[in-house]
Parts: C-alpha cells; sequence; structure tokens
C-alpha cells in the first residue's frame, strides 16, 4: 500500500491535549452554571431523521446539512431522477455525459438525492432535536422542563474565521412555562458564565419579538414578517438607511420615518430606562403586540437591573434574530473589546411560542439560549484569558531509570505514587536519562525521580524539581509528601 | 404544516438527564484513571476523509462506515455510473427502471457513491484517525506520545442488544516506545479502571499475535495469516473443533493434532504459570516468532502479577483479535457475571507495529486499549453497580410562592443562594403550592422553601425536607446552612 499523505476534511479541527483542556475548562464552567440555575442535561443522537431537520432552518439551512449517502435499495429512486434529468437533455437534444450535464438537472439529482433518498442528517443545531426529544419523551418529563445540552453541531457553510463546519453549541432551554422568570434566569446564567470566564466586555442585547411585530403591523406588513426581520436582522452589516431602502423597495414599509427615528432610538447609546420610556410612551402603543412586547422587555429587563445593578444589558430595538421560530422576547451576545478581531456573536436565543408544534405538541411555550464554544474559545484565546494552569501537563512526576534492574525496582514505588491519587508515570525505558529529562520538559511535567544503583542500594531517591532545577535525596514517602504539597 | 410524529434513526438513542449523569459517571472513572498514568487528551473530528478510513476495517467494516452525500459537482462521476448500468441492463436485453433495476447494478452504483464521489465519512473507531493525527502532529509531539480519546464512533451494523450505530469508545494508546511496560501499565488501567466501576467479576484475557504467528508457521500457513486469525477469532462462538475444521477445510493446517492439543491447554482453566510452562517446553519454540511471543507475554503477565497479585488475568492462547493491524500483545475484557445478559467483550486492544506507516511514518510501534462505554454501562445497569447519589436531582432547592409579590421578594433570596454555590430554582409561575411541590417531587429535589403573606413579614421562611416530610421555619442564613450541610 503507498502511503497517503493525511489531511482531514476542510472546516474541521484536530485538538491536542492543551486546546482539550482549554476547551473543557469553558465547557465545565458554562455547565456549572447550568447546573447551579436546575438544569439537567439530555443529549441526542448525531444523526437526526432527515425529515426531523428539513423545513425548520429556511431554504437556505437546509442546503447546508449534512446528509447520510443512502446505500442499496433506498437508492432505486435514483433512476427515475435519471430518467428525468434525460428527458430533461432529450427534448433539448443535447446528449447526457458527465461532462455536459445541464447544471440545473444536476441540481435536480443532488436535490432528489438529499430530500427523496437520504434518511439521515447530522445534527444542525440543538434546538430542534431537543423539540423533537421533548415531544417523543413528553411523558417522562416534569414541565416546567429545564434542560442543557452541549454537543457538536454540523453545517456545510463555506468555512472563514470564527466559522467552522462542526462546532460545539451548549444550550439552555425551559420549554412547558411562559413565565418570564426565566428569561430573567437565562440573562442571569449569560451574566454569571461570561464573568466565571473572564469575558467581561460582553454585551448582551435584548429585544422582543413582539416589538417587531408591532412595527410590521405598523408598516402594514404584517404578512411578509419574516422577510421583516429578515432584513432587518442585516442591520449590524449594512446599517440602518441600507435596511429601510431595502424594505422599501420590498413594498414592506408604509412611513420610512417612523421606522426610523424608532430605530435610531432603539440602536442608540442611550440607557435602557430612555428606551423604555421611549418605548412606554410611543404611538406604536395602540398595537396590542407592541403593548405586550414593551411591558414583557420591562419586566425582564427591570428584574435583571434589580438583581445585579451593573449588568451588560442592552435593549437593542433592531436585533432581528436569523431564525423564524422566535415569538417573544431574543438575545444576542457580543464581545465589545477592540482587542478582538471577532466581532461576531458568542451567543444567542430567545423565546418560541410553538417549536414542538411542528412535532404534533402544541401550545408548548419555550425560551432558550445558546454558547457558542468555539467563538468564546477563539475570543478567550485573543484576550489571554485561560488560567495558566491549563498549560501544564497533568503529570506531576516522571520516573527515569539507568537499567531495566532499576525500572523493576521502580515499578512498585511507581505504583505507590499513583496509588496517592498522584498523575506519573516511567520513562518506558533505560535510554540516557538526558533524553528522559527532554520527554519530562517538553511534556511540562514539573518533577522527576531518578533512579540507578546507589538509589537502589540507599532506598535514597533524587528527585529534581524541573521548574527550579534544584534536586533533593528524599525516601518515596518523603517524595509523595513533597507532591501531595 | 401537518404534524410529523417524529423518531430517531435505527441503532441511535436519545439520553434523558440520568442516563447522561450515569454514562458521565463511567466516562470520569476511566479518564481520572488514565490521566493517573500520564495520558494526555486529544479529540479528532467526527468527519474524517473517506480515503483516511477505507481500507482499514476489512471489506466487511469499509461497507459499514457510514459516508456524507456528496453535493453538486461531486456528483457528476454518478452520470457515468449510469451509463454503465445501462450499458448491463441493454446487454441483457432489460429495461432499466427504478423497480426492475438488477440488484448487482444497484451494489455497484452504491459503491461507485461511496468510493468516487464521497469526500468524507462517520469516524469508525478511534485507533485510525489517531493514527493520522499522529502523523500529521508528528513535529509537534513528544515521543512516547500517550494520549487518550473518548469519543463517539459510528457503525452501520444490524442493530441488536450491546450494539448501537452510534456508540462511545475510550482509548488509551502509547506510540513512539516498543517498551512492554506499556502493555503492563494498560493492563493495570483496565484493572484500576474495572474495580473503580465496581465491575470486579472481569477477566482480562491475554495473548500474544506472535505465537499465533509461530502457529501459523508450524502450520505451514503463515501467509494466510490473516484468515488464521480470522477464523481462530470465532472461537467463542463457535469453538475449537468448529475451528480446526474451517481451518482444515480451507487448507490452513498441516497438523490438526498440534495445533488442537495447543489450543487446549492455552484455552484453559489451567493457571498462568502452568501455561507459561507449557509455552516455554513446547516445540513450537524453534520458530523465533513464536519464542519471542512467549517471552513478551511472560514478562507482561509476571510484572503485572508482581504489582497485584490477585489481577484477574488470564492468558487465553485462542484470542485473537478481529483487526489485521495487531502484531504483539493483544487484550480482551469479558464480564464473567451470570446475572449478565451480554457476554460479547467491554474493552479491547493490542499492539500494532506499523499502524502509522500508511498515512507515511514507518517504524513507529504502538500499543492501545479501548473501553466500550455503552456495553459497560449495560453491564453496570444489569449489575446494578451506579451509586444511588446518580439518580438524584442536582438541584437542592426549590423556592415556591403563593403570589408574584412572593415571586419579586424571593428573587434576591434565591440569587443568594446561588451565591454560595448551592444549584436551586424557582418555581416560574405562583400556581397551586401542591403542584409546585409535585414539580419538585418529580424532579426529586430534596427541599423546596415556601413563601408567602407571612414569611415575608416574619424573615421566616418554610422549609420543606421532601424525603422526611418535615419543616422547618428558618431564616435563609439558615436555610443556607441547612444546605451546606
Amino acid at each position: 500500500m503507498s502511503a497517503q499523505k493525511p489531511s482531514i476534511p476542510k472546516g474541521t479541527r484536530d485538538f491536542g491535549p492543551e486546546e482539550v483542556a482549554k476547551r473543557k475548562y469553558i465547557l465545565n464552567t458554562i455547565e456549572q452554571v447550568f447546573i447551579k440555575y436546575g438544569f439537567m442535561p439530555i443529549e441526542t443522537p448525531t444523526m437526526e431523521k432527515v425529515e426531523t431537520l428539513m423545513g425548520k432552518y429556511g431554504n437556505e439551512g437546509d442546503k447546508l446539512i449534512f446528509k447520510i449517502l443512502p446505500r442499496g435499495e433506498k437508492l432505486k429512486p435514483l433512476l427515475r431522477s435519471f430518467e428525468n434529468i434525460k428527458d430533461v437533455h432529450d427534448s433539448i437534444g443535447q446528449d447526457l455525459t458527465s461532462e455536459n450535464i445541464n447544471p440545473l438537472a444536476l441540481d435536480a439529482l443532488s436535490e432528489s438525492l438529499a430530500k427523496d433518498m437520504a434518511e439521515e442528517a447530522l445534527r444542525y443545531d440543538l434546538t430542534v432535536p431537543f423539540a423533537r426529544y421533548v415531544v417523543m419523551h413528553q411523558n417522562e418529563i416534569a414541565f416546567p422542563f429545564k434542560r442543557y445540552q452541549m454537543q457538536p453541531v454540523w453545517r456545510a457553510d463555506r468555512p472563514q474565521k470564527g466559522r467552522y463546519r462542526e462546532f460545539w453549541q451548549c444550550d439552555a432551554d425551559v420549554v412547558g412555562s411562559d413565565s418570564l422568570l426565566n428569561e430573567v434566569d437565562l440573562i442571569q446564567i449569560y451574566d454569571e458564565a461570561f464573568v466565571k470566564l473572564g469575558i467581561t466586555n460582553y454585551e448582551l442585547r435584548v429585544n422582543n419579538r413582539k416589538l417587531l411585530a408591532g412595527l410590521a403591523e405598523a408598516m402594514g406588513s404584517y404578512d411578509q414578517f419574516a422577510d421583516f426581520t429578515t432584513i432587518l436582522d442585516k442591520v449590524d452589516k449594512v446599517g440602518i438607511d441600507a435596511v429601510l431602502t431595502e424594505m422599501y423597495s420590498k413594498g414592506l414599509i408604509s412611513s420610512e420615518e417612523l421606522l426610523r427615528s424608532y430605530l435610531n432610538y432603539l440602536n442608540s447609546s442611550k440607557s435602557n430606562e430612555e428606551k423604555l420610556n421611549y418605548l412606554k410612551t410611543t404611538t406604536l402603543n395602540k398595537y396590542k403586540v407592541f403593548q405586550e412586547g414593551v411591558s414583557e422587555i420591562e419586566y425582564v429587563v427591570s428584574n435583571c437591573v434589580n438583581l445585579k445593578s451593573e449588568i451588560n444589558l442592552k435593549i437593542d430595538g433592531v436585533l432581528a434574530r436569523g431564525l423564524s421560530y422566535y415569538t417573544g422576547c431574543i438575545f444576542e451576545v457580543v464581545v465589545n473589546d477592540e482587542r478582538c478581531s471577532l466581532k461576531s456573536s458568542i451567543g444567542g436565543g430567545g423565546r418560541y411560542d410553538n417549536l414542538t408544534g411542528i412535532f404534533g405538541l402544541p401550545n408548548v411555550s419555550g425560551v432558550g439560549i445558546s454558547f457558542g464554544l468555539d467563538r468564546i474559545y477563539d475570543v478567550m484565546e485573543e484576550l489571554n484569558l485561560f488560567p495558566a494552569s491549563l498549560n501544564q501537563s497533568s503529570t506531576r512526576l516522571l520516573f527515569c531509570c539507568f537499567d531495566d534492574a532499576s525500572i523493576e525496582y521502580a515499578l512498585p514505588l511507581l505504583k505507590k505514587v499513583r496509588g496517592m491519587g498522584i498523575a506519573s508515570e516511567i520513562y518506558p525505558k533505560a535510554v540516557k536519562i538526558k533524553k528522559q529529562l527532554d520527554y519530562a520538559n517538553v511534556k511540562k511535567v514539573p518533577f522527576a525521580c531518578i533512579i540507578g544503583e546507589n538509589e537502589m542500594k540507599t532506598g535514597k531517591l533524587v528527585l529534581k524539581d524541573l521548574h527550579l532545577g534544584t534536586q533533593q535525596e528524599l525516601t518515596i514517602d518523603e517524595v509523595i509528601a513533597v507532591l501531595k504539597s
């Protein structure tokens, strides 16, 4: 067999020991907060049925779902797709070969494989599998159900900075309760987790879809609410003016002035209090849904501020969130630090009133947030926020032996050290001591214990402190005492 | 949209809070042992390139690899496959439709999609991705490299008891060292982890591929060593006689008697000492590779027994292991308990002298073991080995409120309790207290704190112990003290 030069699929990554330690540090920190707030873990399969995922993320999303290749019998319908393509080519008098296949025909073939034949697909987010889980397990669950889930998801997006094809989400959701106390809890979770991670320059933006619904109603475009929010969602990239222009050109706006002044005020650096005052007094309050939005956002913001006055919470009236299932409060977290090259969000979420409805369980309101592990990791690297201890080996002691006899002598000592719960190892061959110490140094092991003829005679071992460069002669019990201290 | 009745792909599973807690308990226990023995974590992507995986697990294995559906341009060669099929049908004068497609043609189409068009595939085990990792990262690694990896793998096997399509492996490997001390360490890891998990009735079977190679050489079938071991691997299922018959019929045996007496002795309940004596004195020692095998197995077994005389280690001369890359010591762990319905292995591994060679890095010997999380889980359920504490909610306290005013009163108290690191929550609505307590009971929360008008006046809260059914009137600080104790 000729040697392959190995590589991995684009948009995916290997993680070495230090990266795994740092990722676990983030996951554990977030998990401890989830637990403290009463959330319980679930895990769902990597593969979901294609029909569970398709149609939930919009047309663009559907295309980014990784599907599993169907095999054998499952491919039978493919012949029909071929025949269709052949008919098309025949009708335009074009030969059908692999080289000249019509691009539209190829797309049709591709789509037919994905939609008619593929049965399984990789998880695209954690929210839809969670909704599926709730419906399937509704009889085992005590509602309100507070679950967290920390697992990878996959999207066939074009990879770029901060965007991977395999990445981890850490989600906390409450379903079966429409109480705004859940929103208050979730905001506190964001705050507590980010503060624990050392990300203090974050900004938690909050808005409410009901405010946007009121706006759309005022603009006479309530029927095109999905378009309205999709365009509004681009504000961060293109600015308010460009958004208004696009809305206008698509006939979504009756009064550009009203909308402009609203968005400008609610996107300004004015205080939450000022924005709440504006919200409570604007003429938009004649729309019932808008009024509800105002009272919800006021309840959530005022409770969060009561519990922690200096919380980084900002009412952001232009925040829209892309996904169509949100119906109430929506959140987004961005890092507000000039040292950070990554400006996109490191978290987001919101309330959805009927996500389980698509799977046959209507009228179950839920609300959730998500942490993006990989972006948080990138931010923490840039801001140098990882504890230095993560950069060390977990191994505390390496036994280095001069010959096979001292290896035999060392094995019960190693067992004794490990028996005390101290991570330790023996260099597995009696090579030159320098080579053994090099190994310890590269692996960042802090101590080495050297054993030769003399040490075996006296029972006094040479313990080297590889950081300080010092050494002592000690019995094995004294060695253990040093390592325990 | 009409409601879908949701389900998940066959062979996959959802895990609820209790299952996740139990799975984590196993993972943490194994991980702590890995760390104590000086192993460091890595993680590799869920998807590998198809060419990285194909050809490493035998023909049967290749078929069980889940591939990712190729899209767009990548599908162009499909037209050629289609033309080939059409030619076959034309040549036998059979119309080609989705219904009457020739099964062999369908297989060919299926294979062509998997081999010529699919680019990514799901990880099938952790060993091949690890070999790929070592080659790609050889310049960052300090050898001997001791890594552990705990991740799911996927196989399109027919699901049955103890066999899932998505399951977890926990692997520890050392590469870049041919020292048998690594085998000794790995056996101790098995022992320590299983004892910690409470699985004391396990049996660690050990053999050496060099003994089998000597046997094959004596039988004149050294050139068909892969067939020899594949057939021998069936001993557990069909017995020694059937194995000998099959080997004989395939021309793999010159002297059935020699092989029969060898296998019978080495598969008997005789002690390791007796078996070692047999190994050291049999005429098979005229084969150099056999001699090497004897001295290796003696070194490993005697050192393990020296370190723990009562270790459940058993020389098993018929153990073969299916995978072809093993070259030295091989291991397998089975549970030896009549209460267990699952008789298959819960772990296995061995030494491979040239696994990284396929990726262009020759002469790097390695040895590793694997724990099968899902089978260990099933065994521990059957033997009732999980600590009772895993069956509890992590939430310690639920605040139950009579009305909105008491909710407002409770929020800062909840914050204070959480601030002390105590997992706690508030029922998010002032529904009937009974309903709130029902929620606590179903979720197995041990304490509830009830707040109404009286409690707000006096500052004395009613703390209910939901296990004992008792209650006390306490200040919030006293509540915290009770929960902390």
